[in-house]
């Protein structure tokens, strides 16, 4: 049985990593891995790596083989969703923006981009490899119409208070802010900042 | 004196969070801002938005007028070093690569990129935005001749290790790192992590 609601951000934070280096063994010929190996490679410790892989997989490794890769890559990618993708709307189609809708890795995340909103009528109309970028009028048609459950902000920091507030109201329950700025949403909806400025901060600081 | 030994990873993500909100206030004509004010627009509590902010501004409040905004973001810029920008690399010119070199957000934030790398004939030798691409056999060079203490890591994953193994090589200190994966560097380099995996894991879970 495995207990969710016991994970906390780090350590959900900490899943895709596991899986990305998992990938990297498997792709080097290697059959089974064991927690102190896991541990050394990526600079956890041998406990947290116990921990961690107890949370998500049913298999349990045995003495002196280890843990089965291929079992533990099954795992990881059913408990991060990667089997299947959520649809999400990007807001936004400014060089970041574009960027993403351009990108294909998402989909290996378990998140697939439908289209861009943008309120550019040099834009408006057009597709980038293949998804069209639409009227930010037309966002609660859009949602109630595939049913998306996320969205992207990759909007100037100036509107993407109210881009938020336009998403609430068609029905948006997680949003992923790239933009540098504090959102303020209703209850009920997630908000997973990635603040660029923030992180930056972090790195010239300890430079 | 400000301890700036005693700031963690949370606090100092947050400054850029308070200036940008800061500077919206200015945008709207106010003059004055109180930390019960700051608390309520950010949803920080007021115990920490205080801390935060005599943490690093020598500026402190009135009773009954709160602190000058315009001193408060003189002291948040210079702290975040915004005043000065520090020259940087980008090593992986994709779709996030070329993005980042297109976007002039980051001087903003007191980073300049002033070149990209790749491995792709194509692309070397070109310029975005007036940037030059070169040879990823070049980068010891352009590290030495501009001084470069910063780097950051757009490339795929499977090559981001040894592209990191090669930048502190040429004496990178700090590595702004995008590829998903962990990165195993010598001591004495800092490398900050922007993993776009382990934040949508964090949001799909939450959903």
């Amino acid at each position: 049985m495995i207990k969710e609601k016991l994970l906390s951000k780090k350590q959900l934070e900490r899943y895709p990593v596991y899986l990305s280096y998992l990938k990297s063994l498997q792709d080097k010929g290697v059959i089974n891995v064991s927690a102190p190996i896991l541990a050394e490679g990526l600079s956890f410790s041998e406990e947290q790596v116990r921990k961690d892989l107890a949370a998500i997989s049913s298999h349990s490794g045995k003495p002196k083989f280890g843990r089965n890769l291929k079992e533990l890559v099954c795992d990881l990618e059913a408990f991060l969703g990667y089997n299947e993708c959520a649809k999400a709307i990007l807001v936004g189609v400014g060089h970041l923006g574009e960027a993403f809708l351009k990108f294909s890795g998402f989909n290996d995340f378990g998140l697939e981009i439908i289209c861009g909103f943008d309120v550019d009528d040099n834009k408006i109309g057009n597709t980038i490899k293949g998804k069209p970028i639409y009227s930010i009028e037309q966002i609660a048609k859009i949602v109630k119409e595939h049913d998306i459950k996320i969205a992207i902000i990759t909007t100037p920091n100036n509107v993407a208070q109210s881009v938020c507030d336009l998403l609430a109201g068609a029905g948006i329950k997680g949003i992923w802010n790239f933009a540098t700025v504090h959102l303020n949403a209703p209850k009920g909806i997630v908000i997973e900042n990635v603040n660029l400025a923030s992180s930056l901060a972090v790195l010239s600081h300890k430079l």
